[in-house]
């Protein structure tokens, strides 16, 4: 956000008055002009975009933000998001890329410290659209505690009408206690989801299909900074793995734990935290739940016997109520992640193809 | 990057053939499936991103990267990329992705540590294409001294068949003696660029205009770290401010220099860096070379008396050979910007309105 702050084009007795103080009403949709870094560009900031989400690291409006020093090991992330709609049920666009990306430090054992925001608006997108997602995205980094520290916006010609594109990254601090290595896992380790899965790719679909009314599913966005700190606070060397199961769902998390650590992976259909309705919704679409992305919840692998203990500091706050184990690492030839169904059947989890859920996030 | 770049699905007895080992011929363009988190985006990670970006820092694949610790003061900045058409004479969106984000630091002072690097592909986007895009983001940020350090990537629907869009957020490291602050320019200090302006928007204006082969005319894009190193060796205070002249040009930068420091500029039309091809496709194209973006240049303001010194830094640097001193900062009530024509005029600067050039960046 190259433009400054000050709105003051008053130069004494060479006033100068090139545009109109306000737009006219009728004019209220984002024009392409508005990305082209001009005069018009600094007003879509100043008056939509600054004010809402004004901090100090923001404030100098620089080609970058500068941040308080660090003494752990600095982390990078960045997720571009291209959802649709980009307004569902328990969230939008904005809130997305927040929680995703503070999500992504979270997991690597991270404290966020600042968050950058890229906007790829389409003309014609009106600023009701824009100041609700604004909003959000602003609403969303006071909840995770982490300042939007800079950023930038463009214009691209409409195509569809609807379009907002947004790119976030973000850095953070590894605390040198941090002892997240899945080369540290072995069999016998347990495998811990915080809570129900499925809700956000199934709310975004439900939306999309206009079943939003009747599937009663919310989105699950939400940072996990906290819950997460609260896991980590178990002791050290306790949890060995982090991950949030977005694109790709449980299921992609799992192919990938197997990867990683040549070891088999073991889960029990019964103990799944799969709420009724995400089960119905998720039949009526034709979608495995443990496919579908989740925006508010974490995988974790734990040492064996300290479960209970993880599981407990997940309960004890507000995002990890529902917190299972719902299976364990295995020694196993060839590494598979498997199911072990409701009727003591063996099912091959895969990492899901890809066409199933497009733009889910 | 979440995928695992393992090709392996071997799986012994269970061996699971879910794809065909290579894309048909015909069928070498995006498409949808890529975007979706599973199998398809992490054979398209694997096969075409992966093997040109490869290096330690992006290599775990995991939801973010750890960097090196670092001693000075972090600074972060982004940047969204929508231009078009997506080549140009002189370089292509993955190459303006990263010395746009590399040179947005250098100005803050910071030594570029790491970039991460979004994509947004538009379904149909042939693989000759984005290979060559791939291709230059790894030359460019090779050229930067810059690892690719992490990364995401994302498949929308077609709009109009040539279309990628990239976010670049960025992470450097100021060191404690860099002193570049506004607030410390006074009346008289110089203003510096460091080479011939306008070329950029020019060529991609050009290029736009199917006017590409006759203008001659091909974008500066160059990752500016050694430039402005040589220039910060000068001496602590010497250097006072930086700023890449991109979207908005120079103008928008000597605009920006007046809010900050309520003073005033004043430049000689006579010094400005203007070749004859770029006056010729300006006047063309009915553009202004002042508000037209620059990818490759700096403009800096020096104290007065070193203004030399810099000069000659900047020289012997092949980004900096055609530096020159273009005017000053002045005591002036109203602080405006005012060029002093060729004739002996003034003319007043402003800020460009923004709709000149769209989709420039």
């Amino acid at each position: 956000m190259n433009a400054d702050t000050r709105n003051d084009r008053d130069v004494g007795s060479k006033k100068i008055a090139t545009l109109p103080e306000t737009l006219a009403a009728g004019e209220q949709r984002i024009v392409l002009a508005h990305g082209g870094g001009g005069e018009l560009t600094r007003r879509l900031l100043d008056e939509r975009i600054l004010p809402r989400l004004n901090n100090e690291l923001l404030a100098p409006l620089a080609d970058g933000a500068l941040l308080p020093p660090m003494t752990g090991r600095p982390c990078l992330t960045t997720d571009a998001y291209v959802i649709q709609p980009i307004e569902f049920p328990g969230g939008d666009i904005g809130r997305l890329a927040v929680c995703g990306t503070v999500n992504d430090l979270v997991v690597m054992g991270a404290r966020p410290l600042a968050l950058s925001l890229a906007l790829v608006i389409e003309e014609g997108l009106s600023f009701e659209v824009l100041d609700r997602v604004v909003g959000s995205i602003a609403a969303a980094a006071a909840e995770a505690g982490v300042p939007i520290a800079t950023g930038d916006t463009k214009v691209v010609e409409r195509a569809r009408g609807d379009g907002l594109l947004i790119t976030t990254a973000g850095v953070g601090e590894v605390p040198s206690d941090v002892q997240l290595d899945v080369h540290r896992i072995v069999p016998g380790d347990r495998i811990i989801v915080t809570g129900t899965l499925a809700e956000h790719g199934l709310a975004v679909m439900a939306a999309r299909e206009n079943l939003g009314l009747n599937s009663g599913i919310a989105s699950d966005a939400a940072p996990l900074g906290g819950l997460v700190a609260a896991m980590l606070e178990c002791g050290g060397g306790t949890v060995k793995f982090l991950r949030d199961p977005t694109r790709g769902g449980l299921a992609g998390v799992l192919a990938d734990l197997v990867e990683n650590t040549a070891l088999g992976v073991e889960i029990r259909e019964e103990a799944l935290p799969v709420t009724t309705a995400v089960r119905h919704a998720a039949e009526l679409l034709g979608l495995d739940p443990l496919n579908v992305a989740n925006e508010g919840k974490i995988v974790a692998v734990v040492a064996a016997g300290d479960e209970q203990r993880v599981l407990q500091a997940c309960r004890a706050h507000p995002l990890g109520r529902n917190a299972v184990c719902i299976g364990e690492c295995v020694a196993a030839s060839p590494p598979l992640a498997e199911m072990v169904t409701a009727i003591g059947g063996r099912r091959i989890i895969l990492r899901p193809y890809g066409e199933d859920l497009p733009r889910i996030c």
